[in-house]
């Protein structure tokens, strides 16, 4: 169970009743009013968990499990050992983060300013926002309803948030317009000035930055990312784009929806992303590049030319994934080889 | 025109003066009475817009612009299309930089201690300082005339910093002396120690840090970008170096004059960089190394050698230009050949 | 001489004080009483400093230095110069950090907390901590004896701490149990949640992540650096293991004791590594692979394989650092050539 030192379980609830939320089928002879009161891997769960099996992989510690509910594919069903209640989805994994999301509701966001925080006098903050000590919102700056802002974040003047949103501890946000429901976790930075000057060997001169970041709804955004303002045209974050920790996004970047950017990659200005488009960890992407709707980019992979829709590619600089694949195999087999070449 | 919210503009700036604060000769037959409220890239400029020309590919663009007025190079004069005013410059960017500095002048440094800083006694700031809520100021730091302290940002005992340098919100500075015209975006951490240990079985040992950050004059560092202190030498950052977001500079390195280091770079300690060397994102040079002056290394290369004033290197590990060109066309033709390989 | 404007220096400490502290010997002749003011490199140090020497390429400097006394291997002993006192020590490097500890204490903790920091009703704070300005406090946090909190960090509800962990300014800490003797960087962000979703192309849906962050003694973590918790097991970091600047751990990964994770590492979800692993700068780690102790991973490295303990790997993929440098060497040799392949 988690840690109720920091996590409150809300359960029991009902197989019935976590079937619906599930979206999932409660399969023949199952008892709906049988009590669930956790959720955890098929090794571990007990009588009262809820698990779910999503990888035929998992097939062995399916077959073993003691969970006392279980959300499966059809396919999988006869698999299941006798004392596990099944529920039926074509979706376990996106069943289980729902049932999780019942049995573990974040904590509610907690109308009120704190004392310590310092709301300027001409910022509009929506109903119900939580404003934590230290925080800091700007002049201006418009705070839709029910949003949390951290302790001793920053939200600079004129800075536009939507409904819903949880901006962490220790954030900094300026020259941005943000929508609903997104997440910023602590220490991210949006909105400063992109990278932009003039190269002169007398010292580079700065080109004021005169775009903003604009961030769609649903967005999730991880700890110590930094998205910078664009040049003139804006930097651009579609609806459900999901970017994790250490991210870097330069200016006049536009990103499509529901891409889901891994911790430290390397977005280069100017470049162009489309929808569902996937970025493996520590790999970069050139300025002023396409790169097409659901392309995959592999874990530090250096990306140098534009890239057509569905595109896999890997390596720096990058090749279709099959090509980098033979690639490394061959360039595995040179360096086991002895003889001349040493 | 840049989103009124977030940016002041200055204009309109009659023609004739927009030319002398470019540096620009305003070519015959242009009114120099002529009001300029804006800049605008080629294909979006209108009539009140200023404009430039920097690189010949977007000739097109150009001889189709509708801006008012044109920073352009002399030899691309005779392809301006009729109606728009040239400002013919040798340096066309640098004009436009200058021009948009002079519409939109950077919000001025707002002379105040905010009553929720905290400055101690014992620390002096120059006339005109503004220091932000939450900020705080440490024992006997030294801050120079008109400096931004920003929100929640703390200056740590001691520290030195020269007139007119701009801090954002967020930062951390401890053990540094910090020149003038300096901008630290949100989110730097300059001064803490360097990672320094006695490696040993029974547990790594700390070895005391002991040196300083000394950062230049007209300096830029980007967000979340971290500057170790030296372990008995400083780590040094030459004048007019120009640091972008996420940044990795170790203990004891040398950077110096005007060098350009894109985001996520890590440069390892002890390695000394020459003037005007330009580091392209996600590269890293390794540790000890020598790097002479006008070094180019492209993005993601990794350095583990010394390098020449001038060098051009890419490849992780790094090799001339021209040779991990020639390097990745063979790996990639490799990569497409199919047969006894696969 | 150590910026007295930063750095207090404690000595001077008689040569045989220093010895012990050293767990040196003192070499006949050598004056125990001798004071010792300072520690210094072999070619800037005086009468009045302690040097080292740990790497015979360092031999010409040690023969030539004017250290007033060194701290040495005994089969060095013999190429030492005349007037230098000799501390003969079979970890000269070791034996150099505890004197310059000695030499240079930390600033002790100070006991008491700010008056514009927030600590909660319910948080229990241990003897003689150190809580600066703007720092956040919350309900339920245990902090053992002797913290320091830097000023404007944030220490969630019901985290733990261990005796005399130094967290520096601007951090943000959740969902963890911190040991003992812990040193947290500027920036750190230890406990937000994991990059954990159920991929739907009607957008990701958030798994709840439910477990925590465990840090063990004796750790320190660099600036800036992100440490998620994990998704239902904990993300847990070993005893003695020391972290670098702008690192991401990712959820539920787990490092053992005494490793050395470079600047800008990437350890990706679920990778489970061994005791004294040492990963170098910019590497990257895959999900759910599982690194054996004693390790060793070049910068720059892409580990994609389970590797055996023991095991040195370079390259991106990653491969044996004998094969890696056996490749590099072809590749090399390859783009040098000329002919039909240009």
């Amino acid at each position: 169970m988690a840690d109720p030192r920091f996590f409150s379980n809300r359960g029991p609830i009902p197989l019935g009743k976590l079937a619906g939320i599930c979206g999932a089928t409660l399969s023949g002879g199952a008892d709906p009013a049988r009590l669930i009161r956790d959720v955890a891997p098929l090794d571990a769960a007990g009588a009262d968990d809820l698990s779910f099996l999503d990888n035929s992989r998992y097939l062995p510690a399916f077959r073993a499990t003691r969970a006392g509910a279980c959300l499966v594919a059809a396919k999988f069903v006869r698999h299941a050992p006798a004392g596990t209640a099944l529920l039926v989805s074509e979706q376990p994994y996106r069943g289980y983060a729902l049932a999780a999301q019942a049995l573990y509701p974040p904590p509610p966001v907690q109308a009120g300013v704190h004392a310590r925080a310092l709301v300027e006098a001409t910022a509009r903050l929506g109903l119900g926002c939580e404003v934590g000590p230290g925080a800091v919102i700007g002049a201006g700056a418009e705070i839709g309803a029910r949003c949390r802002i951290g302790a001793n974040s920053v939200v600079g003047s004129n800075v536009v948030l939507g409904n819903d949103c949880l901006i962490g501890a220790n954030v900094t946000l300026s020259h941005c317009r943000i929508g609903e429901r997104v997440t910023l976790h602590p220490g991210v930075r949006i909105g400063q000035d992109g990278f932009g000057f003039a190269p002169d060997p007398s010292g580079h001169l700065k080109v004021p930055q005169l775009g903003r970041v604009l961030i769609g709804d649903d967005c999730e955004i991880g700890a110590n990312t930094t998205i910078d303002r664009g040049a003139g045209p804006d930097t651009v974050i579609g609806n459900g784009t999901w970017i994790d920790n250490l991210v870097q996004i330069g200016h006049n970047v536009q990103i499509g929806r529901c891409c889901i950017i891994v911790a430290q990659v390397g977005i280069a200005g100017s470049a162009r992303l489309g929808d569902f488009v996937a970025v493996g960890g520590q790999a970069g992407v050139g300025g002023h590049l396409s790169i097409g709707s659901g392309v995959q980019i592999s874990a530090q992979a250096g990306v140098i030319t534009n890239l057509r829709p569905g595109d896999k590619v890997g390596g720096s600089p990058a090749v279709p994934v099959r090509e980098f694949l033979r690639q490394a195999g061959i360039i595995r087999r040179l360096g086991k080889q002895k003889g001349d070449s040493e």
